[in-house]
């Protein structure tokens, strides 16, 4: 019981969101009692993604190529680009299917209370992807708690500043959610509503 | 988005407990973006562990030696063994420090729903480990749900036909409740109880 390798294992789960101690140890067991292969088979997934999924030189999305898909996708309108948190924003508003334009993807917001400024998230990075002379519209889709507004209110100034339309994602997106569990409509209908 | 090295991370994530498809995101995404170290490391704790931890061969937990601390122990009382479901029952009960004897794990539970018979657990094994000479009373300390106790019934008419002491744990511990998440008090008990 008290194993060196299982007591490490458990600590490294805790490594995952929203596994403390006893959700770490359940699944430890769960592993080596019941699904060996399967360990070993998220052990090299976990190797191979760290290895081979990289950032989009042009939005910052996960991105096996230098630039991703969609920023290739010659269909797209290139003159809206969509700033959002996370990759996992940009698939839920994709998922929509009622935008047509491009992404630039933060990886992150800004905090003060966890210490992240603008520096620490893209925004020198999106100003620069922003001023490209093709892109006429921003549309902020940060999520829409205090820290996402947050992100979105300095974002927004800067891009002002820098002469560009800047709109915010309508608010028929409930106030306080993320916005990868919001339904499709909600969403469709706040990328209309645009402001 | 469409990346299959970022996929196959969410894939492989899921075959952890209480991970479904969303929360399997998440996790990809929050490595992937914030702590691939953490990433790496838990590559390795998963590999370390599958071919590190082993099974006792005398009680089956898990055990980096052929035989495990608990087994060795002189200073245990080998006249008493307690039948568990998990190597999680066993350090619940040891951690009340009420039980001296030595453990069988029988690594799972009867369960006819999930196809799980007598032999898919360690009864065998179990059988034969009792019938030393030695034991004189075997606890059953399997789970007090349906399952657990329907173990604890097909064990106890297999131990009792070989002449052996069966024990149960008394009901102290709450109907329905998992063993690993009484409080210690209750389990202490439950052990003194035992009929
Ligand atoms: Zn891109
Ligand atoms: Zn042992």
């Amino acid at each position: 019981m008290a194993d060196a390798a299982l007591d490490a294992l458990i600590d490294s789960l805790r490594c995952l969101p929203g596994v403390g101690q006893k959700s770490a140890q359940r699944m430890a067991y769960h592993l080596l009692q019941h699904d060996r292969p399967s360990a070993l088979r998220l052990a090299q997934a976990l190797e191979t993604a760290v290895s081979e999924v990289k950032h989009c030189a042009r939005c910052y999305t996960f991105s096996h190529e230098p630039v991703c898909e969609v920023c290739l996708d010659e269909a797209r309108e290139r003159q809206l680009l969509c700033v959002v948190e996370s990759p996992a924003d940009q698939a839920a508003l994709e998922r929509t299917g009622s935008y047509r334009g491009l992404y630039f993807v933060l990886m992150g917001r800004i905090s003060p209370l966890d210490g992240i400024g603008p520096r620490d998230i893209g925004m020198s990075a999106l100003l620069e992807r922003a001023s490209d002379g093709v892109v006429q519209e921003v549309i902020l889709a940060t999520n829409f708690h205090a820290e996402g507004e947050a992100t979105a209110h300095v974002l927004s100034e800067q891009l002002r500043a820098r002469g560009l339309k800047v709109t915010r994602l309508a608010r028929g997106v409930p106030v306080g959610s993320e916005l990868e569990y919001v339904d499709l409509g909600t969403i469709a209908h706040a990328f209309m509503d645009r402001r």
